[in-house]
């Protein structure tokens, strides 16, 4: 009998005592939902951790309250307080993990995503990308637009996004308001950029940008969202004045805001950063000298960051957001994630919709492991990620690269619940069980390779269901 | 307005005058269907040709009949003898594309696609694919795993495939029975192999091979399936013994009978073959030698073929199947797909399961652009391929590459209607079209990047619709 005949397999044991893994203000909290099953997720000393035939309890703030055994759901449903015969019990083929993270996404690109990717960067933004975001002046556009990103990424298992929009800032709110209506959990950027010389219509003064800005944080802050931020977004260096970029690394400062942009993600580019920038002592310089760099930066793609810059990206907590399948299809360059890894440099995954054709976090995992792939054809000697630490990157590190994980990331007591109820069985699904022994890991690994939104069964976010959809009037 | 807000496209003129498109012998013809709407394929020409508002008719033979424009469907239907009422209307989101061609893809080893990618091609051959395919010696087993490969292929639109089976003469029988009975157009290898260390039990001696090989080709000709055929397979040259080599070539050339094997896949391969090969010139002139290298040969892999072997290839009129999910996820190489190509080397796309963890021929175009985009990130100057060019390859190419040309690889009046209704609107689908006015080119770029076997609608094979399944008592 082969191991895949009938399929076994020795689930990593679980490093720390589970069941003191409680809240510790467990009297005053009121439990909304318990689920019981298999929960898939990651720790910072293990890339995936499986934690079988557990009870996890949501209280009504939407916050994981205990994780228990189910062996002791009759002593846990009287300690919280809940009726045994209500907890949701998964099938033998789902689990739950966290909700994925995509730290980078622009959903203003989104209309033509999986088209136009014959252009190397800087002219694709010159022919594709800016003519398609000046539209956005157009609120319905952009609220038919905004809307199906929400819901498509929702769908794909995106619990947190992390968005560019355009220069518009009535259109960037909706955005956050759409956001906000769906139930996803964003950080959501108005984007700021002085200079265009190829398509001039679509560039603001700096005055512009500065007073724009402020009006846009404070109008989003005034929402009082429960799950979505604005985030300071300058476009990159070469869109963005030394004025503007002062300008913005200030009101991020003054308002403790996240920070977004774009950084050495083709060598040309780097060059041309090299040039308008002369008194810098690399791209990351430009962006650390005007405040822009700080333990709330995230920043998109780092292809051909030297040791020296991502050292600094590791002294200020600045992140990366690894967007694999556009550094491949724009021929970018390849981002070496080991190396960033190993300079403990904060990293996430990014779908960078739509130099990133695929709007699922599944398709950014796959590339992520496509890239470790071509480096290590290039190198054998080269330490290629495995499947469980990108899934590591998907959730728990995308979650720290965009310093949200006090709020989600992993089944950690006291964080929200944001999930995904995998059914990796699910009828007219992608995935073929052919073995029926298939252990947790398996599945996972199945699911992460083969896997799609049918396979996604339920989405979570903050505890309240958001997919399926409920109709809205 | 941006040319994403509204998208206008020009269709790339049609070439040839398609109402001439008829075929020699139409008054002896009875039209079962016909169709009307946008097709879009391949010719030597042009890599993607777009014919919009054409009406096609499918024979009772499953041949097509006649191509036309749609707006002669009154004359058309007089002179070939249909009701123009009972012509199939495509919808506006809708194409019919040539069914796809997996030119190379292990039955056997489905069991476990999408896991097991931890290893280099050899320590993983042992480790998981010689194990899993000793158990094929067990028919429910094999009947079980094959059944699902072939609707799993059928459903992803592949309309030809070409398997690997095991060394079970009687399993890999079954698997051309399971194709036949649900319709797909297949070649099928029972594997030949003798040497074998590492698991003993699964080989065979020189004489079984011969033999078994000899019954598997004679029993399955018996049978007489209108689209399966016996394909003598050496599992390649670090498994078969020169002598065995002899016997399969000889056999192959007795019956004019297609061969399949792999070559230079990876260089830890290529280095043992010289070793186990000392006395012949190259990788490529073991199987030329003993007469596994003719016009109807099709080899796996060729990552690191050099000029003089794909000089040989194209002498010899044998194809690569580039299997690029396969070479990514086992770090094997990168078959560098325009040198093939400018070495007028047939070339075909395959999923190699299941070193490719994906069962789709949708996968193989994207990891075939993504491997031509890794090449032009390491070398600007190479000439990428484009999506059109991987669209061939996926159908024309593929039919080509099998020597099954004649029949099957686009709308040429003529062969077997093998065709896919993709229906890029799905609803439920992975594709949101925003725009509403995307154009066929638009459309199929959609398709091949972000769609799935969710928007094709209808898989025909031969004119036979065999995609929906009809439940089978
Ligand atoms: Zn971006
Ligand atoms: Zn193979």
């Amino acid at each position: 009998m082969c191991r895949f005949h009938f399929q076994h397999q020795t689930a990593k044991p679980c490093c720390c005592n589970i069941l003191d893994m409680t809240s510790s203000n467990e009297s005053a909290v009121d439990i909304a939902h318990v689920y019981r099953g298999t929960f898939v997720h990651s720790t910072d000393h293990t890339a995936v951790e499986i934690l079988e035939d557990r009870l996890l309890g949501v209280d009504t703030e939407g916050k994981i309250a205990f994780i228990g055994s189910g062996q002791e759901v009759d002593s846990l449903a009287q300690k919280w307080g809940f009726e045994a015969l209500a907890v949701t019990q998964l099938g033998q083929y789902e689990f739950f993990m966290p909700g994925m993270v995509d730290t980078h996404i622009h959903a203003s690109q989104y209309s033509y995503a999986g088209t136009a990717l014959d252009l190397p960067l800087l002219q694709w933004l010159n022919t594709y990308t800016f003519p398609v975001e000046a539209c956005y002046k157009d609120l319905e556009f952009a609220r038919n637009v905004y809307t199906h990103v929400v819901k498509r990424t929702l769908r794909n298992g995106t619990t947190t996004a992390c968005y560019f929009a355009t220069i518009h800032t009535d259109a960037s709110l909706l955005l956050g308001q759409i956001a906000n209506d769906f139930g996803q959990r964003a950080l959501v950027g108005k984007v700021c950029m002085d200079t265009n010389n190829f398509v001039p219509h679509y560039r603001e003064t700096p005055e512009e940008s500065h007073d724009e800005t402020n009006r846009f944080i404070s109008e989003m802050l005034k929402k009082k969202y429960p799950l979505v931020r604005p985030v300071v977004t300058p476009r990159f260096a070469l869109s963005c004045s030394a004025a503007l970029l002062g300008h913005l690394g200030e009101i991020a400062q003054n308002n403790h805001l996240h920070i977004q942009s774009h950084i050495s993600e083709t060598k040309e580019e780097v060059k041309l950063v090299k040039e308008l920038f002369p008194d810098y002592d690399s791209y990351t310089d430009v962006y650390h000298k005007h405040n822009l760099l700080t333990d709330k930066t995230v920043m998109a793609h780092g292809c051909h960051l030297t040791d020296e810059e991502l050292k600094l990206f590791g002294e200020k907590g600045a992140s990366v957001a690894h967007c694999p399948n556009s550094n491949i299809s724009l021929c970018s360059g390849m981002l070496d994630a080991r190396r960033v890894l190993n300079h403990k440099v904060k990293l996430g995954l990014g779908t960078d919709v739509a130099g990133g054709y695929s709007p699922s976090m599944l398709d950014a995992v796959r590339r992520t492991l496509d890239t470790s792939k071509a480096l290590t054809i290039q190198d054998p000697q080269y330490q290629t990620l495995t499947f469980e630490e990108v899934f590591r990157l998907a959730t728990l590190g995308g979650s720290q690269a965009l310093s949200l994980d006090e709020h989600t990331g992993n089944f950690q007591v006291g964080k929200d619940f944001d999930a995904l109820r995998v059914n990796t069985a699910m009828e007219g699904g992608p995935i073929d069980l052919i073995n029926h022994g298939e252990g947790p890991l398996v599945l996972l690994e199945k699911f992460l390779n083969l896997g799609d939104d049918r396979n996604i069964a339920e989405v979570y976010v903050a505890g309240k269901r958001v997919v399926p959809f409920v109709e809205r009037s």
